[in-house]
């Protein structure tokens, strides 16, 4: 799906540009948001392929890590193995790829073929711009740069925003689509909310994380997050237990998220 | 209405990128892009006040402006007579900020109280998406940035994405919201361009852009310029001709836009 649209726009706009968005979106990667937006849509019983839609949450992430590893940011030079954008295509393609990212992932959502009538897809990238907006994404961005210490609840702070709020966004994308009435919903998000953060602290085990600052394995050892990231997986898991048969994949990829490493 | 979404945002989430968000978005300036959407609104006879929705193509004026001064793009330390927010606040805020206001904008159009339904709304929000992408303001800017001359075409194209776009976007967004067919929809859009590249002339006359690379005032002269920008602004005119007596207000903020030095 997403090979396919990066196809489209470079032929559309051959250039630097989309050569950049095409080289982050097809770096290797889990695509674990999407699966959260496909697998809530059919925990509410959704009918039609949801997966054009899906891309938009995997290319808001995107466009965050683009900007993330920029010089000004956290100044990454590799990612999984391979440059980051601007080491391969400069800085100023680099901040302009991530910005026609996030304006490519509204019109995904808001364009793409796939069910969800205009009131659903209105609702659901409210959700989106909420989650890549200061309050989410960006301000645990700032948080995570201005990180200089701190317990595990300010840790865990700066995880909800920055990590939790996207995938959290990205299951309730996949509800509202699929029509879910607001108490199926606020469970959805809460289960989201919980999870993103517990993925936050795998992602954080699997890098033995425990040189970053804002890490919880640096600060409860890599047994102590291990069991805080279980405790959270229990806590989504019971949010959503009443929806039932339906919700098993949402089930299954919510433990492959949290227990990766097994 | 700006100000009072500056005010709201720094309250829900004080810190310094929502304070560089307003930064931006508090310079003085014309805002002449919502201004657009208005009158667009008003010329189909739109019901209801869309001052609130019309904020949202000021919002990403704004964002672009934040990421064009970088250092890593046009490298510019003051505008309008003001640090420019990198300069204010820190490369790494400027880049968060200009994200989140991207964000909001399309939050603005989306959650907005104002007319429009859910299906206009979404029309609307995709025409937003469309300019502020690779295809448009980001290409423009891509182009501007590798631009080492060129004739009159090569550079009314430059024009074209990077400043018609969004001009042309506020005049749809205001005719979507209001409900335009497909006919008057694709006038408002010609005149929109027609009208945004002329716009772009005008600002080149007022700044003496003759030692700009890509400046029509460099390859055609101050006169030849201005017969351009006015050449242009006669052909959008005759695009809402037939638009009568209530497109007045859209004709007055064209000529205004286009001969601001009378």
């Amino acid at each position: 799906m997403l090979d396919a649209w990066c196809t489209r726009i470079g032929e559309v706009e051959p250039g630097p540009v989309t050569e950049a968005m095409a080289y982050s979106l097809r770096a290797p990667g889990k695509r674990i948001r999407p699966a959260f937006v496909v697998a809530a849509f059919e925990a509410l019983d959704g009918e039609g392929d949801v997966g054009e839609l899906a891309t938009a949450v995997e290319i808001v992430h995107t466009y965050s890590l683009v900007h993330d590893d920029l010089p000004c940011m956290d100044d990454d030079r590799t990612r999984r193995g391979r440059p980051t954008v601007h080491v391969a295509f400069g800085e100023a393609v680099a901040v302009l790829a991530g910005d026609a990212l996030l304006a490519a992932a509204f019109a995904a959502l808001l364009d793409g073929a796939g069910p969800g009538d205009a009131g659903r897809r209105v609702a659901a990238a409210r959700d989106l711009a909420g989650a890549a907006g200061s309050l989410a994404l960006v301000g645990g961005q700032v948080d995570d740069l201005r990180f200089s210490g701190g317990d595990a609840e300010a840790i865990e702070s700066v995880h909800a925003r920055k990590s939790a709020a996207l995938i959290a966004a990205s299951v309730t994308t996949g509800a509202r689509l699929g029509g879910a009435g607001a108490g199926p919903l606020a469970r959805l998000a809460r289960f989201g909310r919980a999870l993103g953060v517990a993925f936050q602290i795998a992602d954080d085990l699997l890098d033995a994380g425990d040189d970053e600052a804002c890490s919880l394995v640096r600060v409860l050892g890599p047994e102590g997050a291990r069991a805080r990231a279980d405790a959270l997986l229990a806590s989504a898991l019971a949010e959503i237990e009443e929806l039932g048969l339906r919700a098993e994949p949402l089930r299954v990829l919510a433990r492959y998220a949290v227990r990766r490493d097994e």
